[in-house]
């Protein structure tokens, strides 16, 4: 089996080639349409290259596009493969057009190595993965505004050190998660374009003594730039993984605290939302349990995409120049990391648009001592010191009478308070992440459809 | 002592106090300077609003303002010190107005708490630094760029797997350096726009019933705009200090890379470099130690960047909305991260530029195996398919002549090849970042300067 | 499809039910023996329990544990499935008992409950996979000292900052990562012992009204001891895992820094060892490269293991008391660490035993300045003080000569210098640990073959 | 200032020195007492070594002990200052004995390097340390486990997900985290065993051609036993770190759930406990507050532990064999988690002696569906089988009645549910660590007097 293996140095020990490739076979299936498409690129660009005798003619180009075409739909039927002794995708590749087209798929691989096209395969995966995040955490945020808007004049005690401190609004809890959201989306552009830059054409990090055309593999696949340094485009592995990875986590943490907020505001002893229930799961041995477990798994979950963030920085933290094995251990990861911040992002767009508000819970919550600073500050419109008016409250708690919740939270009016906010610049915020997604994908499908030469659909 | 302290509830007892205040009241000196001028523009707001009587008269908020100068210039001398009972600047600066002016000192904390304080210290001071990060980044790029360029025809031994892989130069491999810091410092920005954002005026996260102006606050200190909805004010706390902190490990992940690239090539055995001698240590015991601490330290300060980053993301992972004093222990990891940051590239920017390079050694590394690629693509010019060429040349290795590595970095002359860089592009990148770095350092003293009367520098 | 499920809340979206169980039914295969084994000796024990009419029977009891031969026969040989709908092993075992069985799988969840459950199962999964990874310690171990006592009188530059700092050998270094792991394991011994606890009986964390036999099941299961405070065996989720994580990332970092050294030393440049063949990898791009893949993956495993051992402990810093369903993200990295650490310490033995040693390029590289320390220890054996003969020794470090590396090796006979190691005591460290693997084997197979009342195998 | 250095190598950059002994000079004062011991065996041994003309005379050791006598007691009085022209506590050190004793402190530095020296310095400072570790984790045990038996009666609703679950006690609430704290007391006592092994006489990691006595050098220094192998005696730096920072997350993990839970059950909403007013604090906006300040730092602090745990991991995982600088990143972590997991021990041992309980509300939590399993079980108990009688529960959730709470855990008699708790066992555990902790430290005071001729008291 090891025999036939394309780049063996002697014969590689079973047991190493399982220590070595063992999970990629696995992964890398998510990466098969990925490595058709930079396939293509490449060769496309090859059979371009002004040298003669051609690397690869236009007629072998063609070929080779079309079983591409046919490998991205066995992998998309899930009919895909890869052995070990292929030890992964681009290998595994490079064997199917070999065995369907001879000589043709010799050629491919003629100025790129696998380094080239795992770096490839990685960026234009995410950059799929995180237009999808990016119009899921739009969706989400557009979902927390409208609720809040929604409720914006229902009261809820404002916390700090989770104990009841002033007057609030459901309104602005769930608004500020979303703006929490809508900050985190910047990170999220900034990184999409870092990784929008083609590494193709590195070679091994070094560039080859061909005249290959980065530019216009760069332009094939809808990429707004090459890497210019070919030995930053490899050692940029890990770091574009990490920078990706700490913008989701980015992402998940404020995912985790508004699953926070939901388990202990809908806990019996608080009441003041009821969660969905087809979002709650029961015990084998309880027979009453309705449990919040998507929300606690979010709460784990964005510890798992953090982790991920850290791990991949330090697998090449005091990594020398150039490629180093290590990096592998990023690829499962990063590739989870994508997939279930957006997965996150989808199902709480559901849990939240399910949720239901309890306004009298949420009023009779208000005990005497949530108006304190209110009453402060009644005593400073009065024209007393602020500090001489908090001694006077603190020094007569029991007389704090209860207020009306409903016109303290009136009162406060200037800007991003309770009865401030702005729910329609937010929901601008929201269109702008939408639009920025949709504009994006088409892009894309665009390119790969002038590729390969069919519709191609993401 | 704990008798006077602004906010007891009851006596604090000792042993809580230096558990919860311990570290504060060191790390706090750090913000003096910061909380002074957030004073002075949350009273110059507190004086213009629209009330009768007013909170505070002109009179008083001038006589505020200079009192704060006085504290500024007594914290810049080294002459400050915050007591245990003060527990955190916040206070002891209001003492300090309250012992000094009386009535004006009590009236300071209207519509405030210490929770938009501390969150408008660190991101006052975190701009403040952020501009000489990326000034320092720019800094360091630029003179990676040029030792790359004066070194651009120096050949290299590429690697892969630290094994000798392809014919390269030392311009290549100082310039990806480069190329990555650049890379790195446009998440900088990223991060250093989301934290121009002010967030006073949230009180405790829920907004007062005054009609406080928020976006003059802004503007007296010179942000971009203010935060909105004033609940995520303090729920960005954290979140802003990862972003940051994240962004910072990327830089000094890059300079890590760096760091352990030269120790290699500094080894006797390489040879490729010396080290500046001022950059050295020697040991206690052995007389002839040549040490490179400066670079160790590097690589281990960017583990623990790397580390702050991730615990001030977890210590908000899983808290509720509003202030939690878990947060607190942020502040060390965060004011450590910047300046540390900052050093560090400082530091690498000198050293670098006093790296003595031996090209002879370098071409002396080149033995025949590093040109097997070469002598492939040489293969296929002729017409033989790649893969066939690669297992020619695979079978005959012990045939492999040296080839001459001047001639063969020449060859490859492709972008971001070592004959095919662009060092005045990589240049421009460098002079954008300086340029950035200086517009705003000017924008933030001339609006310090209006606001407390004084001409301001940083 | 999601009717059937035993615990139902209402119906479950299959969305939910992807985003909660989607990682368990895969994983959970891996724990169907464990459950097995735990439900035989708790329908044991339940059918030995003093109430009228007995909760089960004793001929239920057997037919109950003859179905579970058969599910484990099944998981063995692949065979075994879980659904969507089943969510867990738990529920499947529960299933399939009934399917096959009807009344008598419905009894079998009396008094316990899916907490119970996967505590059990991880911590009997973990007791046989520490066994084989104390073994494989053990076993590296002994590689490593009988490697040092080949090799004892090899010269080798000793180094420090990685730059030549003192006469060594090979012996002493190929030794010292065999104590580092001796001692690794005087933790692995202590995580095992902690995890050598019965959780079984805790029910949901607050026990049953009934007179359950606790001390039996663990008994039953070759447990050293049941935890005693039921609520303390659900809190100890993910403190257990963490604390097995912790002990398993310390044996992983011993063993990056042997596969750093090798790594280093194995270059070219260098040349004092050279890694058997069957154990390192090619390039697709480059025909003449031999990379040490499984060393790179060795630093970067020890990287991912050290991160699960973080991540878990997170899961469950914050958690209030009782189960929290977050604990459920421990369970892959848990069962990777315990796999992962094993194969490692399983490849290397191999790899070890089969390194070439070149004491010639080992010799050649001692240059003078290695025995500057011992000049100076010469001249302080003349009656100079150290401080003196450094600075003597450092002002004159041209004039060093070249000493005899043999030599200066042989002169260090003092307690674990180069000639004062006492491979005798390693190597009986070494057998203690392949000694109480065996044991603790045995004494499992012997309670499982009594519990199941076949011969059971591990 | 730079001139005077004793291991200069030509003068060191004012700014290399800023940046490589910065935070040295601060932390090492924590070492001095620990240096000031090593320093006296190490010339104790070195007074004895069998070599003419002596190393050192008996005459000139005792004016060096007496010396160093001096310098402990400076250091305690708080008077001793470390240069940056020092670096370190190590030539500090040296350069007092000089200065004062002229020849004999030249001679002190025979044989050793100051790698062994702060290897030692940080061994036996954390050993002091771990005594009190290992005694305030006893204490707060025993706190605990008294507040159970004084409360076992008292009923408290269990939960799972934070959702109300099944009858439970406060008492078994409280035993459950001191048995969690003396399971994670077992990997202190395992970390402490390996921590107590003496470094001295690796020199710089491969030993000296000096008949030196490193068994009389760990017996003078109260060690049970010198590390062999001296190469892993410096390999060891970072795990030894790195293990007892891991032991202590352990335990800061348990303190912080249990912070959790006090937080939780504190809340006003739940009302079951009362924390001591002179453990929270206040707001300085809002004159009500009354904040579990040290209960959310306790939580936070067991991130910030975990945390450096893994950074010290990190900082050695691919670190060379031999002392590299990188470690030195780990002394401030290192140092810091030893004293804030002693001082939350004790801090917290103080709070829970003073939580008020009240039974009233405790028992009002409990509503009818908490007994819902113990309906299920009464259904059993008539001879339903447990699966159906949990869907007969769960289908007429509405007809549960209310049960009597005190009655409902009194029937749960089973070992270690809230009737069957064995207080007493967990006491003797209590006691066996305090026996532990007395035991060790009395060793060490006894060796140290012996050492320094004087009585010396930890």
């Amino acid at each position: 089996m090891v025999r036939n293996r394309l780049t063996t140095v002697g014969a590689i020990d079973p047991e190493v080639l399982a220590y070595t490739a063992g999970d990629d076979i696995a992964l890398d299936l998510a990466l098969a349409e990925a490595d058709a498409l930079g396939t293509a690129a490449h060769v496309t660009m090859l059979s371009r290259m002004p040298v003669d005798p051609p690397v690869i003619t236009a007629a072998e180009c063609r070929k080779v596009v079309r079983a591409l075409i046919g490998i991205v739909g066995k992998a998309r039927a899930g009919g895909l493969r890869i052995g070990l002794a292929d030890q992964d995708i681009h290998l595994a590749v490079e064997r199917m057009l070999t065995e369907k087209l001879g000589e043709a798929g010799r050629k491919v691989h003629t100025g790129r190595s696998r380094n080239d096209q795992v770096a490839l395969d990685l960026r234009l995966h995410a950059k799929v993965r995180l237009i999808e995040v990016i119009e899921s955490a739009g969706g989400l945020a557009r979902v927390l505004v409208e609720f809040a808007r929604r409720h914006a004049a229902v009261p809820m005690v404002g916390r700090t050190h989770m104990q009841p401190a002033m007057p609030s609004s459901v309104g602005l809890w769930a608004d500020a998660h979303a703006e929490g959201l809508l900050d985190d989306a910047a990170l999220l552009l900034a990184v999409y374009s870092l990784n929008d830059q083609c590494p193709l054409g590195s070679a091994a990090s070094y560039g080859v003594p061909l005249p290959i055309d980065r530019q216009l593999v760069a332009d094939l696949l809808g990429f707004s730039r090459p890497i210019h340094n070919v030995l930053y485009a490899n050692n940029a592995r890990g770091r574009n993984e990490q920078a990706i990875l700490s913008a989701l986590a980015g992402i998940m943490g404020t995912l985790s605290r508004l699953a926070q907020d939901l388990i202990l505001w809908s806990m019996p002893e608080f009441g003041y939302f009821t969660l969905p229930s087809g979002f709650c799961t029961g015990s084998s041995i309880m027979p009453q349990k309705r449990n919040p477990d998507v929300l606690e798994l979010v709460r784990a979950r964005a510890a798992a995409v953090a982790s991920s963030a850290a791990l991949v920085g330090e697998l090449v933290r005091a990594a020398p120049s150039g490629y180093n094995r290590d990096i592998q251990e990023a690829k499962g990861p990063f590739l989870k990391g994508l997939s279930v911040t957006r997965d996150t992002l989808r199902i709480l767009g559901r849990l939240v648009g399910g949720i239901e508000v309890h306004p009298e819970a949420l009023r009779a919550a208000f005990t005497p001592d949530v108006f304190a600073t209110d009453r402060a500050l009644e005593l400073v419109a009065g024209g007393m010191p602020f500090r001489e008016a908090y001694h006077h409250v603190k020094a007569h708690l029991d007389e704090l009478g209860r207020m009306d919740p409903d016109a303290a939270i009136a009162r406060k009016t200037h800007l991003g308070a309770p009865a401030g906010l702005d729910f329609q610049a937010d929901l601008a915020r929201c269109r702008d992440l939408a639009r920025f997604a949709q504009d994006e994908r088409r892009k894309l499908e665009k390119a790969f459809s002038r590729l390969m030469g069919v519709a191609w659909r993401l």
